[in-house]
């Protein structure tokens, strides 16, 4: 069943990536749509994340992360990284992956990453916006398509979290 | 000529949307590409805008604005709206519009609208994040697809904004 509201939010056009955070030999990595640039100079991103996210404690405490932005054909990835751990599965050791200036891990298959450094917060409803500055980045398949959110149709399960009207 | 930052950063996927704001029989309007939804409950959107847009005073006096969803195929609209206006010349005389709860112009010709009202704003490097609570919205054209910012190649030079490395 799609919701009204859902549907309509649908037509906002955004992107799908693998958001890794690590602190010591702590890390995670999880799917977000959320992410766009908000400045040129400095060149900084925004990322608005749930802070029931496992990854969040990680995310503040190491002030950094790393967005690895998927291909259009990844759509399994974006589910196996959109799926809460349960105990002690590690959602990182079927992927390879390389670390990040904060030890991050960046998907070695993805289409192109960031490496960023968080530079504020800000409570948003019922999410956090956070603002990072790019210290880093690179493409890593030349001429590959993103995965687009609207391909995705209700992967992530997000149609059940809107209102049923304004 | 391609900045290498500029081709990275178009690896981010977003939209191309037409915002529109009023202040009494003031209005105006302006392309943006830096726009994502930023929460569920409430529904809010997050604009990253650049304070020096000719609609920044309007948008900050009325706290309020609309943003109308591009179609794939409205190249030439984007293009108009984002155009600096020289002069008295005005950029709505010559689409439909319609007014928002604000009185803030919704291009009829567009995909879908979203009509907000701010609740926060927060400067970040060289733009301003608008956020906004989503007050009203629809779908305007069911079945077609939206305007993605790779598909304007360098139409608003924003290659040229690009550092030449981090």
């Amino acid at each position: 069943m799609t919701n009204h509201l859902a549907a309509l939010f649908r037509h906002l056009t955004v992107g799908v990536y693998v958001v890794g955070v690590a602190q010591g030999e702590r890390r995670n990595a999880f799917t977000a749509a959320w992410i766009m640039q908000a400045s040129f100079d400095p060149l900084l991103l925004v990322l608005s994340v749930n802070p029931q996210n496992a990854s969040y404690p990680l995310l503040c405490e190491s002030g950094a992360f790393v967005v690895t932005v998927l291909k259009a054909h990844q759509l399994e990835l974006a589910r196996h990284f959109g799926t809460p751990s349960l105990g002690s599965r590690d959602k990182l050791a079927t992927v390879q992956w390389q670390p990040g200036r904060s030890g991050a891990p960046i998907l070695r298959d993805g289409l192109a990453y960031f490496d960023c450094d968080i530079t504020a917060r800000m409570r948003t409803g019922d999410h956090e916006l956070v603002i990072a500055r790019v210290v880093d980045g690179g493409i890593l398949d030349q001429g590959a398509s993103p995965l687009v959110y609207g391909a995705t149709g209700d992967m992530d399960g997000s149609a059940a979290l809107y209102p049923a009207a304004l």
